[in-house]
């Protein structure tokens, strides 16, 4: 049997209120890359301006001790991925990044690294919901149509980055999130989705799941009431319940 | 020159807190449909479960004084379409809605009857939101893939209904509503965005649109700072701006 080599770190937001850009998971980011990672490829495709989302990141990730080489600025984004150690993808807007994605012909290329030569993935928010089976769960506004929702499929499920409870002071009558992840189920052959909190990162290697930071994760299986799962929780059943 | 025959109400929200289903908005719809109007095709798409909605909105109507026919209940929705003295599309799943308009070929069917036929046509929520150009600035999560964002284009500019002011006090990082629709313009010659607030409706009269309802209206306009804009106010300027 075939090891799996995939590595993944799948954070729900970029930034926490009151903290800085990447602040809340550092030490996460850290541990994941290792001292073996000495450079990571940048994908800023999710936020309009490039160049000043790669100098943000950039910044972020030297004071961490790795060098930050962004995909825009390299003319074969293909050649580049081919080249990487390890691939952060950035938050921003989820079709924007997908669409990208396949307009530069990057989906089945991050995929060959990521399942075949074991290079670390790390995704913040738009980059989570790309690394899942699809962005069907994504929260934001369909500002561009990409040929498909279907997504890396790093994983056989959904995620749902800045998970959001009902705020029961609220006066608004738009649909909640639980209510929106509810409306995806009632769809035929649906898989599971993963609600992320602000605060909560997924970490996936090989075959074994587990979710880190500080805040719980809820999880919406189809024709399922939803549970709630504290950090540290074994969430590898996700991995293999297709 | 033609007249322009178009007829439309177009409402950003069903349900008002504290109120029961288009209660906020029942003299607007009696007046814009008027005496002669006697029969109204409902279309209940965006909602998983459309008898259950159709017995929703026939209660509504019936209390109104008309008779409701909703669209599953016909064997050929095209006829059915062809057939009305008007035309509502109730609000849920905007995804999930078009998607529906698409499979059942009603795209062109509703188009030549509002604006050839000049049949009255309500819309709300995402009824309103297919109503436009597209439906680039829904709410909504892309639970299915519809083959187009483009919508019935009854009006040329878009529409965000439930359109919802920051909340000072939250500390949610997820994208605010406005950051959502400035990120839409980022996208090259995208059309207008009309924020309509909760318990606000724009009332179309061929090449007449007025702001109707309790709340004010905020626009969005490509590379210009968004505008506020009362009940009562004229918006016409936004039919003629292709």
């Amino acid at each position: 049997m075939m090891t799996i080599k995939r590595h993944l770190l799948l954070i729900s937001n970029s930034t926490l209120h009151g903290g800085g850009y990447l602040e809340h998971c550092k030490e996460h980011i850290q541990t994941f890359l290792g001292s073996k990672v000495k450079r990571v490829l940048f994908v800023p495709y999710a936020l309009h301006d490039r160049d000043a989302y790669a100098k943000t990141a950039r910044h972020k990730f030297e004071k961490l001790g790795y060098t930050l080489d962004s995909i825009q600025e390299s003319p074969d984004p293909v050649d580049a991925v081919q080249k990487a150690e390890a691939i952060f993808i950035g938050g921003g807007n989820t079709f924007r990044l997908l669409k990208a994605l396949y307009d530069n012909g990057l989906i089945p290329a991050i995929k060959k690294k990521v399942f075949e030569d074991g290079v670390p993935y790390i995704g913040s928010s738009a980059g989570t919901n790309v690394a899942t089976i699809s962005i069907n769960t994504t929260n934001d506004m369909p500002i561009v149509f990409p040929p498909s929702l279907q997504a890396l499929g790093l994983v056989p499920f959904n995620i749902n980055p800045h998970f959001l409870d009902q705020d029961a002071n609220s006066k608004h009558m738009g649909e909640t999130r639980e209510q929106r992840i509810s409306q995806y189920h009632e769809e035929p052959n649906t898989p599971p989705v993963l609600g992320l909190r602000e605060g909560s990162l997924l970490l996936v290697e090989g075959d074994r799941a587990t979710l880190l930071g500080i805040t719980r994760a809820r999880l919406f299986l189809r024709g399922h009431s939803p549970t709630e799962h504290e950090p540290g929780e074994d969430f590898s059943f996700l991995l293999n319940q297709i």
